[in-house]
Order: structure tokens, then sequence, then C-alpha cells
């Protein structure tokens, strides 16, 4: 298939590779920022140009892998009547792309996508179109580049980025806090990887709820009391430490 | 060489079965219900009894993995002159040993422990000891066991356990968060795997601080409205989404 992709950001870059690693070919590579979309275009072997300015070239399928803001004022600058065009967000409604083409839809990746990393991570792809036919293109489309690939709509794609925001951005900003502490008393954080590694592979076999352990969970006093005297040196850490104990209290107990 | 554990829960458990493993003879397991010490020398092919009453079997190394309250009160119990002991307690300090003998030392597991667990995860271990010459003991001793050893004293044993908590305990926590929501709005946890696994994996090449993504870190209004208005129906849920969504701003504001 002929692709065009809008867009230079870590969405862009990695289905960029993704698309193009599973044969298809990326005709055009468009940005708000040439010098960004010359730089993804010679990785893809592509053309590029500017979004609003180039012309686009013919292809069986646009993504738009802008960001929110952005989407809502692309039916400003682009028309592309009677193509099919998808964006890549969570959060947004696949009908933000109606004024562009009637053919639209979304390719949602449920993933953590980071444009420096050469490695590329296994995608689950969320899809949804505007129509049964460009449904049934997509998802074929989808299976290509992969082996994850679900029809969602948009209000649950909307509650799968709530649930990916506590897995990943908030996970990430525990470990980032953990990073810090380490840090600056002097420890070395690299030490936890193995823990980090487990805790994540755990939960593949077994329902998190039921492997939480620690000193909140056991009502453990005694420990609770020696980690908040220890924190009291950073009280944003101690203030966040308080808070998800609380939290993991409410939760065990009988609701 | 022979080894007495004294314990039945996660850590007597995996590190009897790690210990076991590595060609070490257990050679007695004492527990303070001894249901659960039979269950466990069964699989560990040893004699059991209770910690408390039954007579310690002569050893080489005798391993505490009890809860800090037990340990606080085993002094009460047990007297074992010039043996080796070692509790396995993060927030501890050696010295609850001294009056059971005066060589005595820690074996910490920077690690989640399952006892229902088949496979057995790397284990570092953080050891401390009354002397170094006992400290040199438990050094060859814990290498048998685990390529990832290193000597750390009861302060920054407890630090290690405060970054522990971060991000095992309340990343699990984040976890089980996400499943309920998930289960109650009827989407299906399974497919945020790849993402939980990848969020993880992320940290051996990056900064967590570096690769941290999502609408609190880039301030997008529009998207935070949406998974609030979203998570109205679930206060708990909410509060910490808005607890560590202001967190994650603190963090990444020039401090």
């Amino acid at each position: 298939m002929k692709i065009v992709i809008v867009g230079s950001g870590n969405a862009a870059t990695v289905l960029g590779k993704v698309i193009k690693g599973s044969g298809h070919d990326i005709v055009q590579v468009l940005s708000r920022d040439e010098l960004h979309a010359k730089k993804l275009a010679s990785i893809l072997g592509s053309e590029y140009g500017n979004y609003i300015t180039t012309p686009y070239k013919d292809a069986d399928l646009y993504l738009f892998a802008l960001t929110d803001n952005a989407l809502h004022h692309l039916y400003e600058h682009v028309q592309l009547e009677d193509k099919i065009v998808v964006h890549t967000c969570a959060s947004v409604s696949k009908n933000v792309l109606t004024e562009i083409s009637e053919k639209h839809g979304v390719i949602y990746p449920l993933q953590t996508l980071n444009k420096e990393s050469d490695e590329l991570p296994e995608i689950p792809l969320l899809i949804d179109a505007s129509s049964t036919e460009i449904l049934t293109f997509l998802k074929t489309f989808a299976h290509t580049i992969s082996d994850d690939v679900s029809v969602v709509n948009d209000e649950d794609r909307l509650k799968f980025h709530i649930a990916a925001v506590f897995v990943n951005n908030f996970t990430n900003h525990l470990y980032a806090m953990a990073d810090d502490f380490c840090a600056q008393e002097n420890i070395d954080f690299k030490r936890l990887m193995p823990l980090i590694a487990e805790t994540a592979a755990r939960i593949k076999k077994y329902p998190p709820k039921e492997v939480q352990t620690g000193p909140a969970l056991r009502q453990d006093i005694y420990t609770l009391g020696k980690h908040l005297k220890m924190l009291s040196a950073d009280p944003d850490l101690k203030y966040i430490y308080l808070k998800l104990s609380e939290s993991i209290l409410k939760l065990h107990q009988v609701k």
C-alpha cells in the first residue's frame, strides 16, 4: 500500500518505521516543521513537505499522527475528499476527520512510542472507522503491521487511554520519583531493575490486586512510621507515599 | 552448607527453594505454624517443627525469614550462641539479633517474592553483618545463590525499601486500580500488557524522568478534562489521578 504520514513526532516515527518494515511504501512525510519531516522522510525513504502548504501525493491511506489540538484545526487547511484518512489519538473522536474526508477512522497504538528507541515494541492497535467498508479496509491494513488488532469505539478508546495513563504515565512517574530519591540518598537505582521487571512480569500470571504486598497493605505501622520519618526531608515524596498508602488501604477494604 | 530456615511465608519459601537449588542442604524448617512448616519442609526435603518449642538442629547458618514484629520478640524465645544467624527484613536493624547470637547479620532480598510462583526471579541480595568475619562468610554464601550481592548497611537498606515501595507496591497498586477500572468499564485489561512490559523495559535504557509522557506532562488541559469527567463516577480513582498528575507537574518544573 502507498501511505502518506502526516506528523514527525513519536507516533509518526515509530508507526512509520513499523509500516515501512511491513513492506508498505511510504510515499510522503508531511509535518508542520519541514526539517523534522525531512529527517523522518530520509529514514522512511519518502518525499517530504509541509502538511498545510505542500500538495498531498496520491496514496491508499493518509495517517495523521498529530496532536489533539492540531487535529481540531486540520479541517481549516486540509481536504482529501474520497481518500481514506485516519488519526492516531486516544482522546479525540474519529468525527474530527469528517470534514477532511467522509472515509475516515482511527488507528490508535496502545503503546508508549519513543522515536529515539531502536527496538520496536509490540503495538496493540485499537481501530475504528466511519463505515463498515472503511473498517474492513483498516482492519486488513492493521493486521499487516500488528498481531494485536481490535475494534474499539471513541468512548472505549478514551477509557483505554485513562487505564494507560495509570499503568504507563503514573507508573513511570513512580520510577522517576524513586530514581530521584536514590540519587538524593546516594543509593543505586539500578539495583531495583530486577524488582521493576518482576513486578511488571507477574501480572501476566496473577491479577494485580492478588499480589499486592507492602507495609500499607499489611497495616504495618512500624515500617510506615520509619519510612515517613525518612521521607520528611522530601515533602513531595512523602505526600505521594501517604496518598498511595491510603489508596491501597481503601482498595483492599471490603467495598 | 547446612541451613535452618525459620519462617514459612513468601521469603522463607522462595529463598528456601533458591538455597536448595544452589546445592545447599536445608536441614530444618521451623515456623510458628507447624502445618506451614511441614508443607515447606516437604518441598525442601528437610525436617520441620515449631520455631519456639522445637530444638534447633546444628547448622552453618540460621535464616530467620520472619515479620518485623516476630523479629523484635525473637530474643524472648531463641538463643543460638556462637551460631551465625541472619534475618531478611528491610526495615529492621541487624542489631535485633544481638541477643540471639553475637554472630549475626542480614540477607535482604530486594525482590518481590511470591511463594505460589513456580519461576524464581533474579534476586539482588543486600547483606550486612556484625563483623567483617561474618560479612565475609555471608558474602561467600550469598554469591552461591545470587549473582547480584552488595553490602548495604541498616540505613541504606531502609532507603532501598522505600524506593522498592514506590517501584513495586505503588506500581502494582496502579495496575490494580487500572484493572478494577477496566472491569468496571467492561474493557479488557489484558490489552495493556504490552504497554506495561514496555514501560518497565524502557527504564533499562533511559532515565525514567526523560521518557515521561502523557497529558499531565504536556499540560494537555483538553485531555485531562475528558479523563476527569469520565472518572467522576469513581472518586477514589479520580483523586489519585489528580494527585499524581499534580506530582508529575511538580517533578518536571524547574526546581
